[in-house]
């Protein structure tokens, strides 16, 4: 068994990328949504440090490389009909842009967004500016 | 603050769907991905009763309506930049249409695919077929 045999079980899109879901191994808290491309998917296989597929700089994009926010992989696990994938991580630091844990913390109420959660450092120490 | 005034916050993208990732309550359990428009989310949002758009058959697909195994939203939060949605749930039953309480059980490792769980219920409970 290669990685290109686990590969071929994975179905891509249209746009040959696959959703992944990125877990806090430990707690299971829900870091992020991205996406992957095959190249993205086998690298993170191989190397044990996620890489993702932004589809705004249409390149890789290995998570924490400007941040230093890096998620080492835990195990992947495909999903039954192959079209996600979940990443069990070890997230160093903080997985959103904003400086929060995680990107899911907008949660939808009657009254309107309430923020779950609150940055634990500030988006100029994650990026310099 | 209406619904309608958090469903204009989405992002939904070319199709006109948003990514839905389903967390079990609790025990923080990844359940499934699936996608939304904003029909499914509004429906979702107002009777707590978990709706998504199902891609193959064009249409709501109110999760369990066949199964049984529903799902009762605890809340939704949408993500930083609006395009993916967690939905913490209360999972009647499974998931997963093999009948495992997560689509995501195929560990993708050095060795090919393993099964992480086993199904709790045959299919022909599940279907009736």
């Amino acid at each position: 068994m290669t990685i290109e045999t686990l590969l071929d079980a994975v179905r891509f899109n249209d746009d040959g990328l696959i959703a992944a879901i990125a877990q806090a191994d430990g707690t299971n808290e829900v870091l992020m949504l991205a996406w992957m491309n095959r190249d993205a998917l086998r690298e993170t296989l191989e190397t044990g440090r996620v890489c993702y597929w932004s589809r705004s700089r249409k390149g890789l994009w290995r998570k924490g490389e400007t941040s230093g926010q890096v998620q080492h992989l835990v195990e992947a696990r495909l999903d039954c009909d192959g079209d996600a994938v979940l990443l069990l991580v070890n997230q160093k630091g903080v997985a959103c842009h904003t400086g929060r844990r995680s990107c899911f913390y907008r949660a939808m109420r009657p009254e309107g967004f309430v923020d779950t959660s609150a940055p634990e450092i500030s988006q100029e120490a994650l990026y310099g500016r």
